[in-house]
């Protein structure tokens, strides 16, 4: 792998964000795209454990929620899949197992587009009165199958990372106070701890999930202006319910019909924003506690002092309070610096004679870079206050990024000015967010090579002005829109 | 889920253990098998729990020995599933994905079986020096696929939960010490954690894995007298390094071809043997670290008391060091008793006002079931003392019940005299555990109703005595044989 990985990014990420997305990709070796079917890629060793840190992040959030953890199959029943009539629009994306061996199979089975509907004919039988809810559970590290026509690492697969919660309450009260602490969960983990902005939108009716009531995503803008939606909540009411026969002994010993929700974290969808936004033009750039390594220390020697500048590696590695690599490969000290960049690791520490002779060590940090020397004594307080430093630093940048790319349009033409030159979200006046509203996000759409309507900012929907930027009656929504993955 | 779980087993596991194992994985809501395709199950909660807790532990342990967790995809390309000629004998079991939507696709793709054909085109990529080697990777928590005739909850399923490491070397010295490396770690987390004894045999060289030069495996014996087969590790010599053109440059210039060993540790065969070893008529019986929950704690009270009571319980929750769960639903004691017996709680805790009053609390160990007062301020090191005690029990009685379920036979009429009442493992003499052997394995099983040759002791094979037990021929080897899942 060493002869791939070493080469920097021949492209600048300002310049050409799409080729130094997919350099960084490969050279980071966050997965390995040579793997012969489309859609389908390699997660690689160093891209796994970021994505494994995300998964733990939100197993760790939804357990202390209360859910509880299961695992379903991998496939899904001809006759469920079809159950809810609008979530059957799934339908054409959907792969079918037909054959065993050379046989044909006496049924064909789908692979799980999503959760839904293998999940609630189970709750049917596991729902019987009010004593089993709320009931709360969760599927975690699990993929899910597509048949989408042009894919792209973390951002667009036939398969994909999945995680999804599945949530059954009384009242529906409950289930928009369960929509309020999703929410809240994206906050904790794509917010705080991976120092992602979003917007949070409520999406129009056209743009909900299929069958849902209404569905509440957070949505982050790539460096290349286009929208990436890293989450997503739903109010699925009683559509569920109803479709797939969810019924309960109420306390009043009425049957009754319970109210759903569902939370899907997109587990690459953060992966991509994570190098998409993070990143500089020497790679990866990670928050310090999503880091597989946070600290490499690369050893530098001539041969007689190999020995002792190992040992002393060795023995500043036991001493740290966070996960380090010494590299001591065979490769150049240069080398090295430039791939444990590219990979994003916080910190670099380089010990050469002179720092076993002082004991001292020289810290570096990924982003800019400074050398400290500091007492090998000091060192693991060095190491804390150069990683806040490190995650005020891409906190600071991304909110900053994200704020220069969101502008006004009060008409048509202002919008498709703004997208010529800018891009990122564009706050317009719309004649609606409900199916009437439909025709004229098409039209939009039609008119500016794929400009999608967002939907209104959640919770608190701006107050409207102006007329539809489409239709020009009078606007009942500020909407945002942008063009999307 | 609440009124299935809750009638006890209605058959005792020494008389009908078939159908014991059945109502233990129903009743203790380890899967549901309702899900309506055969040999796809659901893994509900407290099972997913268990096998996740055996996935942690297995993952730690080849972490420590430095492999590198990556993920592969769910699908394999034809033209490398056939790649190997033995281990292209998977083929008859093997789902095809054929369609996405209504359309028939380009290329069909398998279901993956198991990783070999799958990784190795990938590690003919990735490996090019001897700097690369030893590569050491693995996959953890995803399932595989084969169409099985019979299936049966965490024995045999056409999906079933799967973990493997894959290694490649330069010498074959390596790769063989990694074959014992792996073989520790079936002692640590088979016999040590889960508690769970076997024999480790050599197999046949017509039971070897396909494609492997030599397999390693520790079988265990369920109730039934049946051989569970635990794990594997294979020697796969350089079969798949030519099939799959894996190569690297030598320190001495040349190109070679490298040696590689995989493992794989069957999750679903460890905790079905947790489930038949461990449990009794009341349930499922779990070793104290394996536990979802190690202490479930059971309020008693008449109304008057209920407030005292749940604060103490709550209070008492805070102060465990362990994972503890309050039992505060509407049911009554005794009901919470046998579900939580069910599930293999190890401890229970009664409290009630007298327990309250004087400060104390009621420890219940889930085998023995003595009753035991002790202090609220000792409770933590009560219930460590209970833990002991439960874990020394479980480990006591699964070796017994192994060692009276191994017996020798001399000729192939005592062999089907044991069989007959006491089954399990029959020590006996064979004439060859390598090709010219098969034709006699064939023939006992034939007369036997399915008694198959395990292997051989490893690492110290038994000496020879006496006379094959099909062909008379002097033995070479003394083999052990039993039937199997």
């Amino acid at each position: 792998m060493s002869k791939e990985t070493n080469e920097g990014i021949t492209v600048k990420k300002s310049e050409d964000f799409s080729e130094w997305y997919s350099q960084v990709v490969q050279k980071a070796e966050l997965a390995d795209i040579r793997y012969g079917v489309q859609g389908f890629i390699v997660h690689s060793p160093w891209g796994f454990r970021i994505l494994r840190k995300i998964y733990e992040m939100l197993e760790h959030e939804v357990e202390l929620d209360n859910h509880e953890p299961f695992l379903f199959p991998l496939v899904i029943k001809k006759e469920n899949l079809d159950k809810e009539e609008e979530h059957a629009g799934f339908a054409p994306e959907v792969f079918w197992i037909t054959k065993s061996g050379s046989k044909k199979m006496e049924e064909e089975v789908a692979l799980r587009p999503t959760g839904e509907t293998q999940i609630y004919p189970m709750y049917s039988l596991w729902i019987r009165s009010y004593n089993d809810l709320p009931y709360k559970g969760y599927q975690s590290r699990i993929c899910t199958y597509r048949s989408e026509k042009t894919t792209r690492p973390f951002l667009r697969g036939r398969e994909f990372m999945f995680f999804e919660t599945h949530d059954v309450f009384s009242t529906h009260k409950e289930a928009l106070t369960q929509v309020e602490k999703d929410i809240k969960i994206s906050e904790d983990v794509i917010r705080k701890q991976c120092k992602i902005p979003f917007l949070l939108f409520k999406r129009p009716s056209w743009d909900k999930f299929k069958g849902a009531s209404n569905t509440f995503t957070p949505d982050t803008l790539m460096p290349d202006g286009k929208r990436n939606q890293l989450a997503s909540t739903h109010d699925l009411g009683q559509n569920f319910a109803k479709a797939f026969d969810i019924n309960f002994q109420d306390k009043d010993g009425k049957k009754k019909q319970p109210f759903q929700t569902c939370y899907g974290p997109g587990i690459w969808r953060i992966m991509a924003a994570l190098i998409g936004i993070h990143g500089d033009d020497n790679g990866l750039i990670l928050p310090f506690d999503l880091a597989p390594k946070q600290v490499v220390v690369v050893p530098i020697f001539k041969d007689k002092d190999k020995k002792s500048v190992l040992n002393y590696c060795n023995e500043l590695k036991e001493s740290l309070n966070f996960s380090c690599i010494v590299d001591d490969s065979e490769a150049t000290p240069g080398f090295k610096y430039n791939n444990w960049e590219m990979k994003g690791v916080p910190i670099r520490i380089e010990v050469g004679p002179k720092e076993v002779s002082s004991k001292t060590v020289t810290v570096v940090l990924r982003t800019n870079r400074n050398k400290i020397q500091t007492k090998l004594k000091d060192v693991n307080s060095e190491i804390k206050k150069q990683a806040d430093i490190l995650d005020k630093e891409i906190e600071n940048k991304s909110k900053t990024y994200f704020k220069d790319n969101t502008h006004d349009a009060k008409d048509l033409d202002e919008l498709k000015r703004i997208m010529k030159s800018y891009r990122g979200f564009v706050r317009v006046p719309f004649c609606s967010v409900d199916k009437d509203g439909e025709a004229c996000a098409d039209k939009l759409k039609e008119q500016t090579d794929g400009v999608n309507v967002c939907g209104t900012l959640y919770p608190k929907e701006e107050k409207a002005s102006g007329n539809c930027i489409v239709c020009n009656k009078k606007a009942k929504h500020i909407v945002y829109t942008a063009k999307s993955y």
